[in-house]
């Protein structure tokens, strides 16, 4: 085996392409995972433009194949998906069974952590999920952003009679459509090109523009743009006693009209990781579709085109393949 | 009867007292109220500060004496206290049984309805509560406010085994803090002065200042100071996954770091106006205690000087007596 990979690496704000990127040194309890199919999340853009401060191979989103077991035989050879979040197991929040807010956390190439942008990536045997042969790796590849998606109906129990709005139909936008679909409620997601709008119907879900909702209002609203705009509008279609979730992280501080908030006594919901076994199911049952969404595919030498045309406007879920 | 009477009046941003003023006219289910103690809110100085738009009569925190029934003789001769908020009873909210969040409500004293700073104020008959002979004025002019603090447990779930902390020990704070330790859970005021730390040891509540809980982490906490400063320090503290509620107004937008929620996955809850007959009870029971809340007690001709003394710093509950 070398002892040496080709990957993406980031240092100092930069991308770069390297061929010469040490292997993963495992740990206890790490497992060396050989990476089948990455995909490029709005994170890593936002990583690439300095937004997070982080030296490493970046890259979260992966399917692999396990290399070394490193005691934990039942893996050997076979496909997972992995929990982001490498997490201590001895804090007050692993102790509350919550690891994804692990208080000494690491996270899977976004914090401390290296990620799946290479040819081989590591993580905690705990963190795995393997995946059936009947899941393809494209499907797979999608576990983390569709438990992520998920994540809302932990959080928020949506009804069937619930008026729900989705602000946001990128990459994720569109996996939460889908799963905000499957309750039964009386769904709109808020589009800006006739690309997602089509791709929406496909799934019998209503596309909208944003100038065609102005004035509605709805129980629940799922922000997914992580622009100021975007939160503005969300904001303004969420009914008096509603509920705002806040799927996107935002650059930079936003100015938010408190008093609004509490005059309209709204509750805003922070909403992150999802349970990735939740994730896999979903899209193995069919229940979460990926259907068009993928744009293209690239090889690691390829990597910085990869990332720039997920950068690109409109474009939705972008593969690396090593 | 006198068809005018005394009270002050906000016009312009600028409150003055006056004897001239015509003598509230009754629409159908409106009746006559005589307004015998009044209370002086946070709100209140906010609107002196012109903070809100309002012309007319300011207060909305009230006990009187039904004086003209308008075709409700159940009412007569009776105490009462009221809903602020004067609902349509026709919009989706009021049908969804929400009249608080009525979209086309008015506000007594505060939106397009004359309040209670004056001998005379009225209200719909339904917005009534009668006072039990057994309730005194000064505790029954408290119903609004410790309504509002009930609101928090109406939207919240607070459990015995939550850490809580009330940034904030004002007039609204001392009541929200009474209504969360009656819950079990294991409590802390943050306070900016003795006095305030005094009262609440009387009721077995520990008081802290902000520079000895910096750090700490709750799972709830309650922002009652309505400025940016003590809307940071309630959101450092707190914990992942855990609720902040916000209970007080701001003067203007407020810079958010709304990645943090999202990342922290924090819920914020807008918390307004409870259920009267709820605070009355509180009261009446002595769950909720007013203990040494009261400051002073002025005449409606003293009216500005109440104001005044209200807005000053660390002072508490200022009454007006017409």
């Amino acid at each position: 085996m070398e002892t040496t990979m080709k990957g993406l690496w980031l240092e100092d704000r930069k991308m770069s392409f390297r061929a010469d990127l040490a292997l993963p040194k495992l740990e206890a309890d790490e497992v060396l995972i050989k990476v089948l199919l990455a995909g490029v999340c709005s994170t890593d853009l936002e990583m690439v433009r300095g937004y997070y401060d982080f030296k490493g191979v970046p890259g979260h989103e992966f399917v692999g194949l396990v290399e070394d077991d490193n005691g934990h035989p039942d893996l050997l050879g076979k496909r997972v998906i992995g929990d982001i979040n490498i997490s201590c197991g001895e804090c007050e929040r692993c102790l509350r069974q919550e690891p994804s807010q692990c208080m000494q956390r690491k996270t899977l190439g976004i914090f401390d952590y290296d990620g799946v942008f290479a040819e081989y990536c590591k993580l905690p045997a705990k963190n795995l999920t393997v995946v059936p042969d009947s899941v393809s790796d494209v499907l797979a590849v999608f576990s983390e952003p569709t438990a992520a998606a998920l994540r809302i109906l932990d959080q928020v129990q949506v009804k069937p009679s619930d008026k729900v709005i989705v602000v946001g139909a990128g990459r994720l936008g569109l996996l939460i459509a889908q799963a905000l679909k499957n309750t039964g409620c009386d769904l709109k997601v808020v589009v800006r090109r006739p690309e997602p709008a089509a791709i929406l119907a496909g799934w019998g879900i209503g596309a909208v523009y944003a100038d065609e909702i102005k004035g509605a209002l709805a129980d629940i609203v799922v922000e997914v743009t992580g622009s100021p705009e975007g939160f503005a509008l969300s904001r303004s279609l969420t009914r008096a006693r509603g509920t705002l979730v806040l799927k996107s992280t935002f650059a930079g501080d936003v100015s938010v009209n408190l008093s609004k908030l509490v005059v309209d006594e709204i509750t805003l919901v922070g909403s992150r990781c999802g349970n990735y076994p939740a994730g896999l199911r979903a899209l193995s049952s069919g229940l979460i579709q990926v259907g068009d969404m993928v744009d293209s595919i690239f090889s690691l030498e390829q990597g910085l085109e990869a990332l720039a045309r997920a950068g690109q406007p409109g474009v939705l879920k972008v593969l690396i393949r090593p």
